[in-house]
C-alpha cells in the first residue's frame, strides 16, 4: 500500500538540486493563493526586482519561466531563432549538444565550436566560426558548464558576438549566484537561470533575462513562436510592467514563493560576499582533496568554485563509492556526464551547501570510504589539509 | 526594503488554483533530494501508479509534466502533430482557442468547431467536420471547459474520432478527480491535467497520459518534435520503466512530494467518492444562489460541479463584488473569460476546497455584500437553502 513519502535529510553535493534552506521550504509551503491575487502581482514584482539584482542588469524582461532550465534554454533559442537562421553553438561539455537540438528543432542550422570536455570555449575558435560564417544571427555558449566544472570567459564571448552584430545567448544555469555574471557591463542578450543551484532553492523554475535588443528581435519576428507555452510576447502580458495583467498560464504561485525568499537571502547576504564564500569553500575543498592525493580534471583559471570535477583514482569503482556515500552517509555527489562518465566525479558546493561543514563532512567520508575500498590515498590529510585552508582564510579575514 | 513574503489565508473559489490542503503543503517542504536518488525513483514509481489510478488508465506513458498545465497541452500537440496534418478543434470556450494556436504553431492546419460559450461541444458538429476532412488526423477538445463551466461528451467524441482513424487529445485540466473520467474505457488518446484544480495541489505541474495508439504514433514520428523539453521519446528516458534512468531534466522534487500527497489522498477516499461529494456540496452551492435569486449560466445537464457559473444581476459591479469578497472574506472567486467577461462570476468548488464550509461561507459573503450594494436578491435566504440541501443529503445517506 502506497503511504505518504518522508524522504531522508541527504547532503546535497552533487551538481544540483542543492541543499535548500529551512527558509526557503518554510516559505515554500505558506497558503497558495491566486496567481491574480493583487498580493501575488506585488510578489512578482518584487520577484522581477529581486532577479534583476541577481543577473546584474536593468533589462526589463527579467522573470522566471515556470518550469525547469531545461524550458529556459528552449525559451531563449524559441524566441530568438527563426527557421533558416544560423547559430553558433559552443560545446565543451553536455549541454552545448542540448543547444544544438534546441536550435535544429527551430528550424535553424547550427555552426558547431567544440572544445575538449573539461576546457573553455575557445575565444579563437568562436572568432573564426564568425569568419567562415558572416551570416551567424546568434551565439550561444556555457558560462558554468556543470558537465565539467569548466568557467568560460562571458564578457569576451559577448563582445565578439556583438562585434559581428550578432546577439548572444548565455547558460547560467550554473553560475548565477556562484560567480560573478554581469549581464549588462558584459552584454549578455539573453541569459537563462536554474533555481536549484547556487540560488539553492528548489528546482522547477528558470529565470531569465532578455536585453532590449533581444526584446526588439522577439518583437519584430515575423514567424510566431513555435511554442505557445514559452512566448515571451504573450508573457510579457503576464510578468509585463503593465497594471492590467493579462492571463497567460497559471504561475506556480508557491514555487515562486520559494524563488522569492531564496533571492530575498542572496540580497542579504549580498552578490559580492556569496561569491567570495563559494570562492573560500572551494579553496578548502580542493584543499583537502588534493592532501588526499586526488586530482582535479580542470585546470585552476577555469574551475567553477561551486562544481568540483575531481578524477576517480585508478581502479577505484565510481559507482560503488558514490552508493556508499549515499546509503552510509546520506550525501550525495555527482556522477560524471557523457565523455567524463566514469572519469570524473562532481562534488558541488552550490548555495546554502556551499559551507565549511558540508567540505569537512564530505572529505571525511570520501576519505573513509577510499581508504575501507583499498584505494592508494593519503588517508586522513583531508580534513585536517581543509579545517588549515579554512583557518587561514579566518585569520586573514579578521586580520 | 524587501523581506519575506506571508500570504493572508484566502479561501480560494475560484478556477483554480484551489485550496491546498496542509498534508499536501507540509509534503511540499520535506528536504530535497536528489532528482536520480534511488528513493526519489521509487517515488516516481508510485506517483505514476496513482496517475493511472486517477486517470483510470493502464497507459504506460502516464507522467507529470515539469510544468504548468498549458504545457501539457503542448506536450500532447507538439508530440502527436506533425506539420501538414489537419486536426479537429473544439472550440465552446477559452482553452479551444490555445488548442487551436498550439496546432498552428506545430505547421498544421485546425479545422474549427464553434459552439456557443456556455454550451457544450456538438457532437453532430464533430461528424460533420469529419465528413468535410476526412483527412483529419486528430480530433481535439475540452473535457470540463474552465472559462465557462461546462462539461462535455468525452466518451462519445473519443469514439466519433476512433471511427474515423483519428486519434483524440482531451484536455482534463478542470475534470482529473472532479468527475468522472474513464480514460481506457472512453478511449481517449492523450489527455492532460493540471494539479491545482480538482486533485488541490500546488499550482505547475501537468499530469498526462497517452494510449498506446498515441505512443506507437510517437515512436513512428520522422519529424523531429519541435520541442526538447516536452518531447515525450526523451521524457520517456527518465520517467519510463527500464531500470536505468536516463537524465532528461532536472525534476522539480519538492512539487512532486506535493503531486503524490495529493494523488495519495484521492486515492484514500476513493474516485467515486470525490465525485459524490464534488456533485454534493455543487447542489448546496446551486440551491444556495437560486434562493437567492441568482441564476446559472449552464444548463443542469452540462454543469461543472467544481466550477460554477452564474449570470452577474443586472446593474451589479462584477469587479467590485470580487475585491470585496477579496479584501473583507479573503474569498477568491473568479471573473468571467472572453466572451463572458463581465456577464459571470466562476466560483470553483475544486478537490479540498469541495467542502459545506466553503459552500456556506461563500453564499453568507456573497449575500452580504450584493445586499450591501442594493442588488435586487433575496437576501438572507441563501445560506438556509444551501443547510437543508446539505441536511437532506445527510439524511439521505443515513437512511
Amino acid at each position: 500500500m502506497t503511504s505518504s513519502f518522508y524522504p531522508p535529510l541527504r547532503t546535497l553535493m552533487g551538481p544540483g538540486p542543492s541543499d535548500v534552506s529551512p527558509r526557503v521550504l518554510s516559505a515554500l509551503a505558506r497558503p497558495t493563493i491566486g496567481h491574480l491575487d493583487p498580493l501575488f502581482v506585488d510578489l512578482m514584482d518584487q520577484i522581477k526586482t529581486l532577479l534583476q539584482y541577481a543577473f546584474q542588469t536593468d533589462n526589463e524582461l527579467t522573470l522566471p519561466v515556470s518550469a525547469p532550465g531545461s524550458a529556459g534554454m528552449e525559451a531563449c533559442f524559441v524566441n530568438l531563432v527563426t527557421p533558416g537562421d544560423t547559430v553558433i553553438v559552443c560545446q565543451n561539455g553536455v549541454f552545448g549538444g542540448r543547444m544544438k537540438e534546441n536550435v535544429e528543432r527551430c528550424g535553424a542550422t547550427a555552426v558547431m565550436v567544440e572544445d575538449n570536455w573539461g576546457e573553455p570555449v575557445g575565444i579563437d575558435k568562436v572568432a573564426a566560426a564568425f569568419d567562415r560564417h558572416p551570416e551567424a544571427k546568434l551565439l550561444a555558449f556555457v558560462h558554468a558548464e556543470t558537465s565539467t566544472g569548466v568557467r568560460s570567459d562571458v564578457a569576451a564571448l559577448c563582445a565578439l558576438a556583438a562585434s559581428h552584430g550578432a546577439l548572444s545567448i548565455v547558460d547560467a544555469v550554473t553560475s548565477l549566484g556562484g560567480i560573478e555574471l554581469l549581464v549588462d557591463a558584459w552584454g549578455a542578450d539573453a541569459v537563462y537561470s536554474g533555481t536549484q543551484k547556487c540560488l539553492s532553492c528548489i528546482p522547477g523554475i528558470s529565470p531569465v533575462t532578455f536585453s532590449p535588443r533581444a526584446v526588439e528581435l522577439i518583437r519584430n519576428r515575423k514567424h510566431k513562436v513555435q511554442s505557445w507555452f514559452l512566448d515571451m510576447q504573450l508573457i510579457m502580458g503576464y510578468w509585463g510592467g503593465s497594471a492590467k495583467r493579462a492571463y497567460h498560464h497559471t504561475a506556480p504561485v508557491n514555487d515562486l514563493y520559494a524563488l522569492h525568499e531564496a533571492l530575498l537571502m542572496l540580497q542579504e547576504e549580498g552578490l559580492e560576499a556569496a561569491q567570495q564564500r563559494h570562492r573560500r569553500n572551494h579553496e578548502g575543498l580542493v584543499a583537502g582533496l588534493e592532501a588526499m592525493g586526488l586530482a582535479m580534471a580542470v585546470a585552476p583559471e577555469y574551475r567553477l568554485p561551486q562544481l568540483n570535477s575531481v578524477l576517480i583514482p585508478e581502479g577505484v569503482d565510481d559507482a560503488a563509492v558514490r552508493n556508499a556515500l549515499l546509503r552510509e552517509y546520506d550525501l550525495e555527489i555527482g556522477a560524471g556526464l557523457g565523455a567524463l562518465a566514469g572519469k570524473t566525479w562532481r562534488i558541488g558546493l552550490m548555495g546554502f551547501a556551499s559551507n565549511e561543514r558540508n567540505v569537512l563532512y564530505c572529505l571525511g567520508a570520501l576519505d573513509a570510504i577510499l581508504a575501507r575500498a583499498g584505494a592508494a590515498i593519503n588517508s586522513g590529510k583531508a580534513v585536517p589539509a581543509a579545517r588549515e585552508v579554512f583557518d587561514r582564510q579566518a585569520g586573514a579575514a579578521s586580520a
